[in-house]
C-alpha cells in the first residue's frame, strides 16, 4: 500500500461540511462494525472517519479532499461481505452508502429501475414485484445493497436461467478517486462503443469508483413458479442429474444442492422439516432443489413431468412437488438459513465460493472432504448446482484462532489448487477483497494480474481508493 | 500514431518462417480486398504482408516479432465490418484469423462449445443446430468471423431474448501485443474474480490482444418458432406497440422495425413480395416482425393470440402468421436483404448503427430523415425494435465521393449529437473502428476517452495492435 496521510481535525471539519456534522462519525462515535465485513476472522481495521453522503455530488466532494490530501477511502455498502472487501485496511475514510437508499424511478417503457447503491435487495426486489417487474438476480445474502451486489457481481440462484448481477446493470454513474463523475452505460440493451468500462466497474470491489447511481434492468414478471425437491443416495448421483436437466431444455430457474447433514442441522434450527430424509424407506443422502417459471401452468406442469422423469432415470428417490405457498416459502426458508446455522455453529469459519464446471462439482466436494478429514477441519458445503458455485466453509470449535487458521489455509490451498486444475474459478460471486487476493494471482497468474494492477493505476493513480484489495 | 519500423526482406523471412510461404503474402500477391473492410468511403490502406497463421503458437511468434521491432499489426477475420476496424492504416502487417477456423469440441455437459476464431457464423450456427444446440447471437451479416463478432459484441435480431455475443463468451485465449499468451474466463456461468478482462476484451476491436481460441456457450434449441408480420399506418404507431409486447412477457425472441420503401425495394431486387403492401385496403407504412420460440407449441400459440390483441390495440391492420417453412424463409430473406439492397441501388454510402431507448425510436427517425431532407441525403432505415438498435444509411448517386461526404458528415453530426441527447450509444454492434472514434468521443466525454486510452496503454505500451483504432 501507498503512504497516505493522516485525517487531521481540519480535515473532518471540511467532511463534516460536506455530509453534515450527523453523518460524519469520529472517535468513539464509529461503530466496531466498520472494522469488518461478515467474516471478521479475515482481519478488523477501525476507520478513521465514517461519511455518510447523501448524493454524487457529496461523494464527489468527498472524493476531491481525499485525493488532495492523499486520504484512503473505502466504500461500504451493507457490510455484508464475506472477503473482507469493505475492511478500511488502511484506515482513513469509510464511505458508507447506506444513506443513498431511494428508487428512483421505474422506466416501464424501456424496463429498468433507477436506484441509489445503498437500496437493500431484498428492498428493490419486492418494490419491483409490487409494480410487475422481477429483478431476477437472487443471492442469498437479501439484506446486501444493491451497490454492494453490483461490485461483486453477485449471482444467486437464479443465476442458472437469469445469469449474474452484471446482466443487469445497464448505466451507473460513478465517482472517480480524484472526484470527477462518470456516466457509464446507457437504458438500451446493445452496445457496442469502445471498451466496455461499465463491465469493468462491475465485480470491481469499489477499487476503481465509487458507484452513486445505478439503472438496474427488469423483466416481466413471470406470472407462475413451481419448486421441486429431488432427493438421492448420495451427492453424486445427484450431481449427476443436473446437466441432463439443463439439456432437456427445462430452463430451470434455480438448481441448488443440498447434502443431508446440512438439511439436518437447517431442520433443527428453524424446526422447520419440509424437506425429507427417508422417502420410500430410502435413506436420502443428498437433494437437489429445481425451481420452474413461466407464464403458462399448464406449460410449467408439462417441463415438471418431464423433469421426474429425469431424475427417476437419474436415480432420485422421488421428486416432490412443493405445491402450497407455505411450503415453497418453507424450503426456501430452509435452503437460506445453511449460511445462519453454520455461523450458529461454528466458532471459527472460513469460506470459499469457487466455481467449477457443472460435471465437476462431485469430484470437487469429494476433494474438499477428503482434504477436510486430512487435515482435521469440518467442511460444510452447500451451493448452486446449476452454475457449479460451491460455498465450502471450514469449521472450527474449541480450537484457537490462529491454529485453526493454520490448518484451514492447508485446506484453502489445497481447495484452490484444485479448483485451478478442473478449470474453475477463484470466486463465484463474493469476490476477492483482501482475503483472496493470493489465490486469484495464482489463477489468473503473473501477466494477467499485472494487467490488472495497471487498470487500477489508471483508475487511481494515487492509490487512495480501497487499498490492498483485489489487486492492489 | 507512434513512429514505427518497415517489415524488411528479412523480417518477411521470418514471417513465412512462422506461418509458411504459402501464408505469408506480399507486393503483388496481396489482394485488394485486405485494404478496407465493407466500407471502403472510410479509406483504403495496404498492409506490407498479410500473415495467415494457424494456431495460438503462430500468432505468438508473429506478436513477438513484430513486438521486437516495432511493426504495426491489424487483425482481420472475414473483412464484413462496416467501420474500417479492420483497415491497416499504418501498414506493416494484417494477421487474417480466417486459417484457423475449426470448431474444436462440444461440451454437452457444460453446454458450451470451443471453437477458433475464423469460425463463421453461419457455420457454428448451423453446426450447432446439428448438435441439438442454439447459438443465439444472430447478426445479419452470417459470414462474418466468430471472432470478430466477439471483437465487435455483434447483436443481432435474437438480442431482445437472447442478449449480445458479450453474453456467450465464456472463455478465451488471447495472444498479447508482446507476445505474451492469455487464457481469460473459464467454462463456467459465474465469477467474480477480480475486473473483468474477458468482458474488456469482447469489443475492443482487436486493439487489446488477439483472440485466438473462444469458449461459447450453447443453450438447448428451442423446439418451435413462429414468425409475424404486424403491418402499421406509419413507422410512429408501428414502434408505439414494441414496449407493449416487451411489457406483455411475450419474451418475444426478435422485434424488428421496416419501413415501406425498404421494403418495396427489398420485392423489387429479390423478386420476393411475401410482405403484404395493403391490408384490407389499408395501404401499410411500416410493419414488425416478431418471432417467437419455444418448446411447446401450444404455449406459443396462446402467446401469438395475446400479441395479436396487442397489436388490434395498437394500430395495426393485422398481425399475419406465417406458417410455412418457406414463407419464413422468404420473410427473412427479404428482411436480411436490406443493406444488399441498398448497397445495389447506392454509388456513396454512409453509415450509422446507433442505439436509442426503444421508445425514443420514432423521434429519432424522424430527426434523421427531417435532416437528411434539409442536408438533401437520401436516408434509409431498418432495424431492432426491440432494442432500439437502428441502422442508418445516408446513400448518395450521381455525385462525386468528397461532396457526398461532406453533407453526410453533417447529417451523421446532428444525428450523432440526437442520439446523445436521446441516451443513446454511438454503436449497437458494428463498433467503432476508425470511422466513428470522434463520436466516441463526444460521447463518454474526455474522462473517460483517456481512460480507454490508459487501457490500450497497458495492454500495448508500444501501440502496436490495430493503430488508430477505438480510442487510438
Amino acid at each position: 500500500m501507498a503512504e497516505y496521510n493522516q485525517l487531521t481535525p481540519e480535515l473532518i471539519a471540511e467532511l463534516e461540511n460536506i455530509v453534515g456534522g450527523d453523518n460524519c462519525l469520529t472517535g468513539e462515535d464509529i461503530n466496531e462494525d466498520y472494522s469488518h465485513d461478515e467474516m471478521p476472522i479475515y482481519g478488523t481495521h477501525m476507520p478513521d472517519a465514517v461519511v455518510l453522503p447523501a448524493n454524487t455530488d457529496e461523494v464527489s466532494a468527498i472524493m476531491k479532499l481525499a485525493s488532495a490530501n492523499n486520504i484512503p477511502v473505502t466504500v461500504r455498502g451493507a457490510g455484508t461481505g464475506l472477503v473482507g472487501g469493505s475492511t478500511p485496511l488502511a484506515g482513513g475514510i469509510a464511505l458508507c452508502t447506506m444513506r443513498m437508499d431511494k428508487i428512483l424511478e421505474y422506466d416501464e417503457n424501456n424496463l429498468f429501475v433507477r436506484v441509489q447503491p445503498g437500496v437493500r435487495l431484498c428492498d428493490l426486489a419486492a418494490d419491483a414485484i409490487d409494480h410487475g417487474f422481477m429483478y431476477p438476480p437472487d443471492p442469498g445474502e437479501k439484506t446486501g445493497s444493491i451497490g454492494g451486489n453490483v461490485s461483486t457481481n453477485a449471482g444467486g440462484m437464479r443465476a442458472v436461467k437469469y445469469g449474474t448481477t452484471r446482466d443487469y446493470v445497464l448505466a451507473m454513474t460513478v465517482v472517480l478517486p480524484s472526484g470527477e463523475v462518470l456516466r457509464l452505460g446507457r437504458e438500451v440493451a446493445k452496445t457496442s462503443s469502445g471498451y466496455s468500462l461499465l463491465h469493468l466497474m462491475v465485480g470491481s470491489e469499489g477499487t476503481l469508483g465509487i458507484i452513486t447511481e445505478l439503472s438496474m434492468k427488469l423483466i416481466p414478471n413471470p406470472k407462475e413458479d413451481m419448486s421441486f425437491i429431488l432427493s438421492f443416495s448420495d451427492i453424486q448421483t445427484a450431481i449427476a442429474a443436473v446437466p441432463k436437466i439443463k439439456l432437456a431444455g427445462l430452463n430451470p430457474q434455480s438448481i441448488e444442492f443440498m447434502e443431508r447433514d446440512i438439511v439436518d442441522s437447517s431442520a433443527e434450527y428453524t424446526g422447520n422439516k419440509i424437506i425429507p430424509t427417508v422417502v420410500d424407506g430410502n435413506e436420502c443422502g443428498a437433494y437437489i432443489l429445481v425451481t420452474l417459471d413461466g407464464n403458462d401452468e399448464d406449460e410449467i406442469f408439462q417441463r415438471a413431468e418431464t423433469l421426474a422423469e429425469i431424475g427417476e432415470e437419474a436415480g432420485a428417490f422421488d421428486t416432490l412437488v412443493i405445491e402450497h405457498p407455505a411450503d415453497k416459502a418453507a424450503v426456501w426458508a430452509a435452503r437460506s438459513a445453511f449460511l445462519t446455522v453454520i455461523e450458529a455453529e461454528t466458532e471459527h469459519l472460513d469460506e470459499m465460493d469457487v466455481v467449477v464446471p457443472v460435471d465437476k462439482i462431485a469430484e470437487f466436494l469429494g476433494f474438499i472432504h477428503d482434504t477436510g478429514v486430512e487435515n482435521d477441519v469440518l467442511i460444510r458445503s452447500f451451493g448452486h448446482a446449476g452454475d457449479g458455485n460451491l460455498h465450502i466453509y471450514c469449521c472450527g470449535n474449541n480450537i484457537e484462532r490462529e491454529a485453526f487458521l493454520e490448518k484451514s489455509t492447508r485446506v484453502m490451498h489445497a481447495a484452490y489448487a484444485k479448483c485451478n486444475e478442473l478449470g474453475g474459478q477463484v470466486s463465484g460471486e463474493h469476490g476477492i477483497g483482501h482475503a483472496k487476493k493470493e489465490y486469484l494471482r495464482e489463477s489468473v497468474g503473473d501477466t494477467a494480474f499485472s494487467l490488472l494492477s495497471s487498470i487500477k493505476q489508471a483508475f487511481d493513480p494515487k492509490g487512495i481508493l480501497n487499498p490492498g484489495k483485489v489487486c492492489n
